[in-house]
């Protein structure tokens, strides 16, 4: 993407914002992400129509606003930011927030509507889910749990892509055993992927209109397409009344290249 | 949050407007809050784009207006307010108001909308109900008629949930035994919660698109995402074809705290 | 609800427009809201964000428009007005409008909308039935038509309610008999209510996405709540495709009233 | 309807537009109503919120432009208008445009849209279908095919009713000669109603999310009522799956009488 | 459609922007057209309503800043125009994009929104998917294999019609054989228009709200009625669940007659 140098020098102001205390906020980010009994958040905002038409120094001076109020939560709720434009319908960011408690992510969320670009922002969307302990794994065979421990791939996984799904009540009213056996099935479809998709589920049951956020993570989008395709021919398929609607389809950003992208 | 010594010094202003004449009122509350035969309306508002873009003596003069319109209807209607924004999807605030007659709630909803405050409201969804003495309950066995007796525990309950539903048309076809019989399931399904989350139930046939609105108080979420998923797995939820849509997740505020918000 | 000394008089002028020749049009009045072949027309609008910002002499100048063009078309058409502000989803005012022929109804509401106070409405719904007579009645056992002919109680019924139905296919494929059966329970269950809930039915099938528009007038909006929920229990509501959708539930107003609410 | 003397006078000068070249015009129009292998589009428009505020000298100079594009196009398409404000939701005009190729249908809306008066269209949907000999008919009995003939009476028809229909994929799935036997039943039942209801239909599967464009005239409403009682009786009203949504009701006016009325 | 010399002479202009470094273009374009594995885009935009009240000096700038955005893309991804105003709701404009990678179409269209005239652009809807070599046709019988090869015929095609599809749970709970055997008929269903229609197929299952994206072209929009109807017919189709919502219909443009048109 071309921009002016002019933009390029203020990019550097703006890019020796306060910085993090270092390993500390480290370790708490590394928390939020992996243990259980964390809330996750998936905010989606459009840019308002105004947006585009401000001054280059007018947006620079609005996204150092929105470095500020990032940078201020930045200890207390993990963070994580995604490019929808281009590749979702009327979507154009999204916010994934982890924190021990929702109130801390209403106040981030409600600082940054209320700093100089957060004006600029429409609330197109807002789902939440609890990170557990997996549910169904540990009755599964010893190989397969061996298996799901394999890491994916190093490198970067530009792509993240975020599945709502609610079941349908005939699944909820299945016992518990026809369940694992069918999360079973499910999760033996998944096994050739595990590599290159990353994954992450949220429980999301009377948080929001959904039983589940699937989130995932991937550097070849047409392994993701094969992995769905896996999944729609399972059992547990014919359960599952809501899958997507909407579909998020996403590039993983840093703050700095959003604000970039943002400034343009 | 962040906020400036001006303004603060202007909330004091504002927090010396008229008070109620306590005791009476007080006494009105608890009867509107705790009766049968009382309407509930659960009003949603978002605030328009003009808001934010105003200065910030306006918006504490507009929101003098406001603490006047609610402080006016005290004594009539009970009034609640809750904070959506950052937690529910395109809403920003929550009316609670409970009433002997719905025109009560009506006058004051129209005072609200046409004071300045009230022009930057823009309904985004409205919801009625009315309380009832309970339906099941009296042929329930006596443990459990007791248990249910069983108050929350003390101390803040920060978040408030809102979940509107529908019944199929085969739940009230059903004669009342086996109506009562999968209400007590549901009942027990609830038992484990009773001190952790507190609950009301609301009554809307014919008042709204609905047939009950469900409100809840807690503050631990992740026991109300353990009560729902009970409540999913109960014989009784095949039998509903709308829960949620929206579900309704904020923070319960004051007057004062909504209006310190507001300000920022 | 308050208001300023100086509104109140620039009322007295308001009321003092052109009247109608009493007699006839009551006549007429009389006949559109009482006898079959007569086209109902259920029209609801919002008012736009300009018309709260007017000047109190705007809104009243524009408001003598409005109540003109009501003025000019009653001998033609019968107009009644309720108030949805505060009680229905994002609706402000209901029109009901009874007429011969839907051109005249047209007619009045383009005339209606052309005025200075019709360019600050948006339409937000409109639905048509024909007033019929009793299609099932006259098979009745004829102490249910004895009963059926109790007229509502006297005294002022200030809430009225307006439900869309659409049947199922199945309701239509079923012979005459079978629905005549099921619209006696479906009656049956109604009496308990006659004297405090008025009603009246139109129908739609053709005019409109709806097959009947009813309509309710009551005091008693508990007593509403219970006709509907034994409504509910009968066979017949089994073959109902869309109840609600919207339910609009506001309050009945003379023209003056409405006028002077809008003026605030 | 009121209008000034002034804009009459105005009106004079728009009527004195060019003409058509007679004869010709009315022998494409006539071919282009009547045969098959013509395309039919309805296009919806509502007017924007700028239209009312303009002054009646450029309302009458932007329906002169209006006019002209209408007057272009005569020999190419066929174009009726249709009145739906006061009678449809959130529409106010309705095209009905008949072309030998769709690429005709579009230059003429495309031309529309940028004339000064298309300025302040807003496209609220559109749906296209294909005109086609009987499917059916050939079929049925010779009566019934004679009374087929039958034209409707003369005289004006004010009224025109737009039902889209989309059938079920149980309805494409039957053999010919079932779906024959239903459609024999479905035409018996509008028999009585052929004179006083004029009717065409349009094949739209592949076109638009629809398989059929049902379009009716009619000066008795209340016959256009009970038509669509008996026809939603047959049995083959069990294989629609969407029947209106949108049901467009409005009245059919010449393009000298929508400028007058859009003039106001 | 009309245009004035002026217009006329400052598109000559336009024309003579950069051009593609030919051949090696064109061999790129033939690649991302023909080959599996290579994601495809359609992207819907609406023109805001500023567009049409610009200055016609204005517009012509700011549509040099979109070709600019076309042609720099060029070599990277395949650029494809259509005109949906006047024959789709509410959109019109739509992007069909093919490349390696999404990330590069997101680049594209990140810069298209971003420039002079993409602020005009209101993003309507987009979808994504993914070509691949055909699933079932290899075991097809050999004479049905090679008549699908059939070419369709030489000449223009104007009309693009896309389709979406979402298949049911019970698709693709079928063993692939059963599958087989359905999309056998489905295919020789649509052997009668080979000639004339232009098809190809898009897989976007994990990737959108969809399972599959039909892409057509043709210059016989009767013949595609008819493909529509007998596919219609088939017993695949009764495993379908979206079909359409929306169905775009739109002309083929190229770069420069899209120029032309939005110029006016």
């Amino acid at each position: 993407m071309t921009r002016s140098p002019i933009a390029g020098l203020m990019f550097l102001w703006l890019l020796l914002g306060p910085l993090l205390s270092g390993a500390q906020a480290a370790a708490d980010r590394e928390k939020l992400l992996t243990e259980p009994g964390i809330y996750g958040t998936f905010a989606v905002f459009t840019l308002d129509e105004e947006w585009a038409k401000q001054e280059l120094s007018t947006r620079i001076a609005h996204l150092a606003t929105f470095k500020g109020v990032v940078e201020q939560y930045r200890e207390k709720v993990a963070i994580d930011l995604y490019l929808l434009r281009g590749l979702s319908d009327q979507a154009d960011l999204l916010f994934r927030i982890h924190a021990t408690e929702l109130r801390e992510t209403q106040d981030f969320l409600l600082d940054l509507r209320s700093s100089q670009f957060g004006k600029h922002l429409k609330a197109a969307g807002i789902m939440h889910g609890l990170t557990k302990k997996p549910n169904y794994v540990p009755g599964f065979p010893d190989q397969m749990k061996a298996e799901l421990k394999t890491l994916s791939e190093a490198g970067p996984k530009p792509y993240a892509i975020v599945i709502p799904i609610r079941k349908s009540p005939e699944w909820w009213g299945l016992d518990q055993e026809k369940r694992a056996g069918m999360m079973q099935e499910h999760t033996a479809a998944t096994m050739p992927y595990l590599k290159t998709i990353k994954r992450k589920l949220y429980h999301s049951s009377g948080l929001d209109d959904l039983d589940f956020i699937t989130y995932f993570e991937t550097s070849k989008l047409e392994d993701f397409h094969s992995l769905v395709l896996s999944l729609e021919k399972v059992k547990e398929f014919h359960y599952t009344r809501r899958f997507g609607n909407p579909t998020l389809l996403g590039t993983i950003q840093s703050l700095d290249e959003i604000i970039e992208l943002l400034a343009q």
